[in-house]
C-alpha cells in the first residue's frame, strides 16, 4: 500500500467504486444510485443472509414506511437516538397532515404497535422476523455505502418468552452476522459488546462485529440487540403464559446493511482497482483473447466451449470479445475487481495452454487447456480464502496490544503518523465510565469499538484513569 | 359461489385475507403491513419474476426512493398523472427544505436523469435495468393488496437505440408477465393494449394484462409502456450512434406489483377461505394425525417420515401436532389456503393408507401408503393446472361477446342483477374517440380493459356511437 493511498484514502476510495461502475451520486442529498455491479453485490450478501436467516426459522415480512410521530414518543431512549436525522412527510395528495410522518429509520416503534395485536399467549411465541427494506437517516457527513441519507437493509425483529431466550437469539444472529462477513465478504471481523454509550438507542445491550478497513478505521459490519422489555412496555406487548399471566415479552433486533459493500471494497481494493471476493463478485471470471484472434477463429472457439463449461457449473462468467485493446479489457476488468483472467491468443493456443491471472496475485500462470476449467474453479476457491488471511494479517499487524495509558496512545498515534504507517486499533482497559471513554475520544478521535469476545489479551487498568480495568475493550477511529 | 359472495364479495374478501393472516392494518392511512404468509407470497413471485428477467438479460439496480419535485416538472403528462397522489417530504433532521421531495410513484424522472448521464454512445446500449422497490400513491380509496398508499413493485426501466426496439423489448415483457401470471398464479389473463385515456401518465403506448376477479370485475395485473423519445426529450438521454449522430434513446417501463397476491386471492379463494396455488403456497402440504394417535406412537413416526421425505423433494410441508382438535386444525388450514391435506389416524394405518383431500375437491380419497409421497407431487401438479383450468371457464363464461349497443349493455347488466348473476366483462367495438368511452361509464361504470391482441371475436360497430369501429375492446368494471 502506498502512503498515497493511505493518506488520501477516501478520494481513492470515491474514485475506486465509480471507475468500477459500482454507483453514482444524485440531485438527492445523500442519496446514491445502486448500479447493476454495486447492486449485485447486495443480491449475493442478502441471498446468503437470507438463506441463513430462514434455516434458523426466522420468516420475511414487510412493515409501512412511514412512521406516525408519535410511536417515537413512546421510547424516550429511542426518540434522543433518532429524532436529530428524521426526514419528515407533511403532506400528501394536496393537503397537510394531521400529524407527521416519518421515514423509518428503523422499525421497532411501527413493529412494536403491531406486535402487541399480533402476541396474545406463550402458543404465539416466538415471533421470528426479518425484513428487508430502505431506511433514512439524514446524515450530515455523507459517503457512498458506507453513510448514506438512504440505504437498503435487513432488520430481524423478534419476540421471546423470556430474557434466556432471547438473548440466546441476540447472540445467534450475531454469530451468522460474523459467519456471512468472513465467509462470504472475506472480512474478518471481532464480534463483541458495545459500550452503554455506543448501544442502539433503546438496547438493553448492543452487540457488534467490528471490521478494519485498510486506512485503519473501524466500520461496524452488523449489530444485535438484546432490548429487554423496553419496547413490549412502551407498546404494551404482553403475552398469556402456560400459568396464565400477562408478562411482558422480551424483544431483540439486529441488521445489516449495504455498508456491507462499501466495507468489502475498503477492505480488499488495491491501487488497480476492485478486488472482489470470488463468492461475491458479480463477474467471477473474464475470458479475454489476444494477439490476432480475429484471424484464428479456433480462439474464440475454445474460449466459448470454456464459457460454456463453466456456465454449466454456475460460475458467472464473462467473454470479452470487443474490439478494445488487451491492455485496455485487462484495465477494465481489473478496475472491476473480476476475481479470474483468462488469456488466449495464438502462441498459447499452440502450446495447448492459457495464461491464467488472479486478481490479487502478481504472476500470471501457464494452465495446460484440459487442465483449466478445474484450475479456474480452484483458483475461485483459493483467492476466496486467501483474501480472507490476506485482510486477516493486516487487520493483525495494525491491532495493537502495547498500548496502555493515554500517553502511550498519543505517542503511538504519533509513531504512526512519523513512519506514514496507519495507527490501527488499540487493545485497552477501562473502568467503565463513561467520562474516560469521552475523554479518550477527545484527545485521539480513538472511539470504543467494542469488548471483544475473545480479546487476545486481557487489561488491568483504564486506559484514560488508570484504575481497575472492568473491560478489556477495542479501541479505534470509526467511520 | 353464494350470492351473498357475490354481493358482498369485498367484506369476504377483507375478511379471508385477515383470517388467513395475510396482513394487517396500521395506523397510518392506506399502509398494511405484509405479514408472514402474505409476504411469502410475494417472495415466490419476485424468484420467478426475477428469474425471467435475468435470463433476457435485465440486471437489478436501486435508486433512490426521494425525486425533488423539479423532476416531475419536466414530463408534463406524467405530472399530471401523478401530482394528485403525491406524499412529500418538507423537512428533514430539523430543517425546513429547499425543494420539496417526493416519495416515488414510479421512477421514470429519477432514472431520466441518470440515464442521461449513463448513456453516451451506442455502446452502452441497450440498458436493461429492474428495480423492486416500494412505491406511493396517495390513494382516497384503499383495499389491501390491491390499492394500498404504499406498495411493493418493480419497474423495469430500458432504453434503446431506435422504436423497433424499444417496441420488441415492450412485447417481450408482457410476454413475461403474461406467462407467470398464468403459469405461477394460476390466473388466466387477457393480453391487449390500453386505450389513450388509459395508458400510463407518459406512454406513447402502454400495453395490459388484465384479470377477471370472482365479482367480476377486472384487475390490471401488469402493464408494459413503450415510452418513445418523450422521457429521453425531457431528460436529454441522447446518445452518438455509429454514424457519429447525436440521436434520443427510445425507452420502455414495466411493472408488476404486490396487488397480484390480492389477485390471487380474489381469483381462487372460496367460501372456506383461501385457495392458493401450489406454486406459491407458503405451505403446499399440510400432514394431520387424527383420531387417538397420541396412544399410537406409529403414526407419528410415519408422518415424519413423509414429512422427511417431502422436505427432502423441496416441498413446503407441515406437520401439525398441535394439541387443536382435527376440526379445528382442517378449518385452520383451509382458511390458509394449503393446497394439499393428508390425515393419518389409527383405522387408516390399519388399512395401510392415509387420506388425502385436495383444498379445491370436495372429496378426500384414500391412497395406500407407500404412493402417498408420489400421489402428493401429483397432486400438487393437477391442482395448478384445475385451478387454472376453473379460473379460465370462469372468466369464458362471463366473457360476453353478444353485446353491441350501449342498450344491450345495459339491459345486459339488469338482467345480471335480476338473475343473481354478475354483469363479468363484454366485448365490444369501439370508435376510437374519447367521449364514447366515458359516456359508456358514466352510464354504466364500464370501463375499457384493453383492446385484446386475440379476441374472440371482431366488432364492426362502436357500443356508443354506432359509427364504424377502429377497435374490438373488453369493457368492464375494475379495480
Amino acid at each position: 500500500m502506498t502512503s498515497k493511498r493511505e493518506n488520501e484514502f477516501t478520494s481513492w476510495y470515491i474514485d475506486t467504486i465509480q471507475k468500477a461502475d459500482l454507483m453514482d451520486y444524485t440531485p438527492v442529498r445523500g442519496c446514491i444510485a445502486f448500479k447493476p455491479d454495486g447492486y449485485e453485490i447486495w443480491e449475493h450478501i442478502q441471498a446468503e443472509m437470507d438463506k441463513r436467516f430462514k434455516e434458523t426459522g426466522h420468516r420475511n415480512a414487510y412493515f409501512p414506511m412511514l412512521i406516525p410521530e408519535n410511536f417515537f414518543q413512546k421510547e424516550k431512549d429511542h426518540i434522543e437516538g433518532f429524532s436529530p436525522e428524521l426526514p419528515w412527510v407533511t403532506e400528501a395528495a394536496g393537503e397537510k397532515l394531521e400529524e407527521r410522518l416519518a421515514l423509518r429509520p428503523t422499525s421497532e416503534t411501527m413493529i412494536g404497535h403491531l406486535y402487541s395485536d399480533w402476541i396474545n399467549s406463550y402458543r404465539d411465541l416466538p415471533v421470528l422476523i426479518n425484513q428487508w427494506a430502505n431506511v433514512f437517516r439524514w446524515e450530515k457527513r455523507t459517503l457512498p455505502f458506507i453513510r448514506t441519507s438512504e440505504f437498503l437493509w435487513q432488520e430481524g425483529h423478534t419476540a421471546h418468552v423470556d430474557e434466556e431466550e432471547a438473548r440466546e437469539e441476540t447472540m445467534q444472529m450475531l454469530g451468522i452476522y460474523k459467519e456471512v462477513v468472513e465467509d462470504l465478504l472475506a472480512i474478518p471481523v471481532y464480534d463483541g459488546e458495545k459500550t452503554p454509550s455506543e448501544r442502539f438507542a433503546g438496547a438493553v445491550d448492543t452487540y457488534s462485529i467490528e471490521a478494519m478497513m485498510q486506512d485503519g478505521k473501524a466500520v461496524q459490519a452488523g449489530t444485535s440487540h438484546y432490548l429487554g422489555t423496553k419496547f413490549a412496555e412502551a407498546f404494551d406487548i404482553k403475552y398469556l403464559t402456560r400459568e396464565n399471566k400477562h408478562e411482558y415479552v422480551h424483544t431483540t433486533s439486529w441488521g445489516t446493511s449495504t455498508r456491507l459493500i462499501g466495507s468489502v471494497i475498503m477492505v480488499h481494493g488495491d491501487e488497480q482497482g476492485l478486488v472482489l471476493p470470488p463468492r461475491i463478485a458479480p463477474t467471477q471470471v473474464v475470458l479475454i483473447p489476444v494477439g490476432p484472434w480475429k484471424k484464428n477463429p479456433e480462439i474464440i472457439e475454445k474460449l466459448d466451449a470454456v464459457f460454456a463449461e463453466l456456465k454449466a457449473k454456475g460460475i458467472r462468467v464473462r467473454l470479452d470479445d470487443s474490439d478494445q485493446s488487451p491492455g485496455f479489457k485487462f484495465n477494465e476488468w481489473e478496475l472491476k475487481g473480476v476475481p479470474v483472467r483468462v488469456e488466449l491468443g495464438p502462441r498459447d493456443l499452440a502450446k495447448d495452454q492459457a495464461l491464467l491471472k488472479a486478481r490479487d496475485e502478481d504472476e500470471k500462470v501457464e494452465v495446460n487447456l484440459n487442465d483449466l476449467v478445474a484450475r479456474i474453479e480452484e483458483e475461485l476457491t483459493t483467492m476466496q480464502t486467501r483474501l480472507f488471511e490476506k485482510a486477516k494479517a493486516f487487520r493483525e499487524k495494525h491491532s495493537h496490544t502495547h498500548v496502555d495509558t493515554l500517553e502511550q496512545l498519543e505517542q503511538h498515534i504519533a509513531d504512526s503518523e512519523k513512519n506514514d504507517d496507519i495507527p490501527g486499533w488499540v487493545l485497552a482497559g477501562w473502568c467503565g465510565d463513561d467520562d474516560c471513554e469521552s475523554h479518550v475520544q477527545e484527545e485521539t478521535k480513538f472511539t470504543t469499538r467494542n469488548i471483544p469476545f475473545n480479546p487476545p489479551a486481557t487489561k488491568d487498568t483504564c486506559i484514560n484513569c488508570g484504575k481497575d480495568a472492568k473491560h478489556t475493550v477495542w479501541f479505534g477511529r470509526a467511520y
